[in-house]
């Protein structure tokens, strides 16, 4: 059944802006808040599709700059479009590659019409316009398509972050015109920095253009959590209520349930599936670091109450040794258990929601969860936006 | 049950040597002609036990030279022992650590009581002898053990060869002696080099040793396959007809079956999984290389006779983008298509056995399936052996 992915708003906490819903696309039923999986070139890394299906994900990120270079939009139409290309039947998201094209690759030329960069593979020189994004996400065929957008570096000055805004939206009115996929929906980013009021603007003049979602963007990217909260709230009020939210880049477990409040429906991030390949894993408590010496000999699982394939399987001991070995294995494994935490944390979210618990559920979650020390996740944050232009 | 693993001979082909047998086992029954995948370091590379059972395999190969190094013969036995430290209960077989010292380790001092040798990890200096071959692998706790050899450069002259031999023969009684596991059988292993005289010198004084089954060692490491195949017949011919023969590291399409037909019960290599993850994949007309750009767009499996998950899944131009990408998932689905079109080759092999049509089997095998050119197949060999030491 081929249809225009619509959202169906559920219920809401009273306490807060926290709801549940739906999200009704060709490829199923998406329940929200929902968390995806980063797949930019249509894996999600180490895993196969039926992997992130039983690991009980619907829907998944793909980019459409990624796809565009590698293996490029033609090929993955002539075989049939994105879903079929990669073996995956859940519903997919394509970001529109504006992102990408300011954090990856060498920008040439940056103007009203359209962006001129460079590959981060090969150096070869390529343009996009707000009507080259719409008609690329058209051929790949996503259930949810993103305008393109121009996303300051979050240092900007506010006269940059205006001007990009002015261009978000100017891309936003020909994104929209250009749109015609009559089975895909399309969704507006708000940026605006960390300016509330130009975040306010934005969500205005976007919010007139009646696109079926609206995104927020542009953050997470070195600022304090606070801020990132503080920014979400207000750029989620802003929104009309019976539309879906989603909060781009944005997925460490503490983030996903705080966001959650303030009515955040889609969430996506490499974060959970990139940290577990360095060995960071996920528990109730907070991260572990599985290649560290104390876990040599540990002959219980990495968390004595997840249920995941890998906790189920094998001991941190085996988990540590396939990471001092660097096997490919347990990068899969890491992956696998990860990704299964946040699937288990948003369900257990949606389900405190539905039950008008979402402040217990939320309180109860961080006072146990160890968080990364703050200095030292903006630090690392810092370095990793460095070396992903580098 | 818990019991020394039996050889029980079924039935051989009429018109040649080839045979098909069971080994009983207390982790299960191993029918042969066997492949043995290699999980050195206790994983069978990119894959999980589970999908090594799935591929059809009941027994597998780890090796006492990766895990005394990593992560310590200790550890494993604390935590319970090989099959349960990497969560396999299907049979293992160990090799001892005479190979691998020889190929992957600075050698400091090889005499009769043992090797000393340098760790290729750390560097660190480590002593190995026969009593110690023997006491890791009891404490490992594999189905078969192997004992401790000196395998000579295949370009070692004959003198040197006599002298690895008379030192492998002691080291073959004192082994025979220091084995005490009741639930793990041991195999000693025929060397020989080159020299077809020499191999069954050391086949005769070794059967004096009355052990529970023979490896063919030192094959297929530069020298013509013209040859490998006599002295693997050769070897044969010496050795006890109702005892399992294993030839060591041997295992391309052809080599298997051509072996078979000289009587081998066992084969092992790492060169599947090896060749895999460089995206050499197995068809029954020889091997393709998924990374060329001819496969950028079929949108058929590598192999429309293929029923493995990785040809059931995912289309050749699929995997194709997935080794462009380098991503992991590449390097496993590589991995399952080639172990699971080996597993179908020894199933195959073992019907015709059993129904009396081996060489009906082996030269229609043979006719079809394209060989790599000789010459290349040399270089490459060398190529590898060469950096598998420095």
């Amino acid at each position: 059944m081929s249809r225009r992915p619509e959202f169906r708003l559920l219920t809401s906490d009273p306490a807060t802006k926290a709801r549940c819903g739906e999200l009704l696309t060709s490829h199923g039923i998406v329940r929200t808040p929902v968390f995806l999986p980063v797949g930019s070139a249509a894996i999600v890394k180490t895993l196969t599709p039926e992997d992130v299906r039983g690991l009980g994900y619907d829907m998944i990120l793909a980019n459409t700059y990624h796809l565009y270079l590698r293996p490029g939009i033609d090929i993955i139409e002539k075989l049939g479009g994105l879903h079929r290309f990669m073996g995956w039947d859940g519903a997919i998201l394509t970001d529109s590659g504006g992102y990408q094209i300011f954090s990856l690759s060498p920008l040439v030329k940056l103007s009203d019409e359209g962006i001129l960069f460079r590959s981060h593979i090969d150096g070869s020189e390529h343009f996009i316009s707000p009507e080259l994004a719409i008609a690329y996400q058209e051929r790949l065929g996503s259930d949810i398509a993103m305008a393109l957008d121009q996303c300051p570096p979050i240092d900007a000055p506010r006269e940059k972050v205006e001007e990009a805004l002015e261009r978000t939206y100017n891309w936003a009115k020909r994104c929209r015109v250009a749109h015609k996929r009559s089975d895909q929906a399309l969704y507006a980013i708000v940026q605006g920095g960390l300016f509330a009021e130009l975040r306010r603007e934005a969500a205005e003049t976007l919010i007139s253009l009646d696109y079926d979602g609206y995104a927020i963007g542009g953050l997470s990217l070195g600022e304090s959590k606070d801020m990132t909260y503080e920014l979400v709230d207000i750029s989620c009020s802003l929104l009309p209520w019976l539309k879906p939210r989603y909060l781009m880049g944005v997925g460490s477990p503490e983030d996903i349930v705080i966001a959650a409040g303030s009515g955040v429906d889609i969430f996506d991030s490499a974060l959970p599936t990139r940290i577990a390949r360095n060995g960071a894993l996920f528990t109730n408590d907070g991260r572990i670091d599985i290649t560290a010496s104390r876990f040599k000999e540990i002959d219980r699982p990495v968390s004595d109450d997840c249920s995941c394939y890998t906790c189920r399987h094998f001991s941190a001991a085996y988990l540590n040794h396939l990471f001092k070995c660097r096997d490919l294995l347990a990068y899969r494994l890491a992956t696998i258990h990860n990704l299964f935490f946040i699937n288990q944390l948003v369900t257990g979210l949606r389900q405190a929601i539905m039950g008008g618990s979402y402040s217990q559920f939320r309180d109860t979650f961080i006072k146990r969860y160890h968080q990364t020390d703050e200095e030292a996740r903006l630090e690392n944050k810092r370095e990793w936006l460095k070396k992903q232009k580098g």
